[in-house]
């Protein structure tokens, strides 16, 4: 990779909104965040972030791969689980400083916790308790997490 | 808003990715990450971060309500355009630190560059060009910037 350098620099606000030539943004931490959704369902599976090689990576091999803030280091996702995200489509925002995935995941499942998407919780609008409560939009889970991952680490942090 | 406290503490990983309560994780800027699609289609529209008021303020009023990093202040979407998000669903990933808003779109807008969602270009996968050439997914603009925001300063960022 270390030969490839596909991206264009930033030279004016209408190059980067209006024109044709890949220049993203990285943060002061070298990431550029990233949302990934179903393409068939559009559902949000996962948000993430990518470094340099993480997105060059996944341009290259067509599979989503991301920077791993908890292990720091590059990951390419379902690697371990088997659950690979195949890039249907890449979409870059207006001012290139966030990337949105479209994969197809051999699997369906995407959550480390054992669910199809992250996001399996929704919070009530208008609510008055406090704290507020949570409800489960998916019940059932797809996998195993223990049987997956094993006695990995948990990524989550308090 | 200073009255209400509806945030659970995080105790445990076992709480925050298979409990009940609302406990959400703000980042060393105070920020959490939001993506936000359309309701409807499921097309991702635009990303970007609240903080902790602009959660309450999105949970309260139904309208999302987003920290805008350029103008640094709270961000109530669409009071300047016309193109106020109303939440249909909002959700909360399995580590609680980043949410996923439905939204319904008065006018169909979400980018001030003028296209319906700021996620208007696609990027080639197993391309070899340097630098890489993006595709336009929009061909017109949906509303003129120029006309709605008038000279009020770009947000976009080199």
């Amino acid at each position: 990779m270390a030969d490839w350098h596909p991206f264009a620099g930033r030279t004016s606000v209408e190059q980067v909104e209006e024109g044709k030539l890949l220049a993203p943004k990285f943060d002061t931490n070298g990431f550029i965040p990233v949302v990934t959704t179903d393409a068939e369902t559009g559902e949000v599976l996962m948000m993430g972030v990518m470094n340099e090689d993480a997105l060059l990576e996944t341009i290259r091999t067509g599979d989503a791969h991301y920077w791993s803030r908890s292990r720091k280091c590059l990951w390419h996702k379902g690697a371990t689980s088997g659950f690979i995200q195949k890039v249907v489509e890449m979409r870059i925002d207006d001012d290139q400083d966030a990337i949105w995935l479209r994969v197809a995941v051999e699997g369906s499942a995407s959550c480390h916790v054992g669910y199809r998407s992250c996001f399996y919780r929704s919070v009530p609008l208008d609510s008055d308790k406090a704290p507020i409560e949570l409800s489960f939009t998916e019940t059932v889970k797809v996998f195993d997490p223990v049987e997956v991952y094993g006695d990995a680490p948990n990524p989550t942090q308090l």
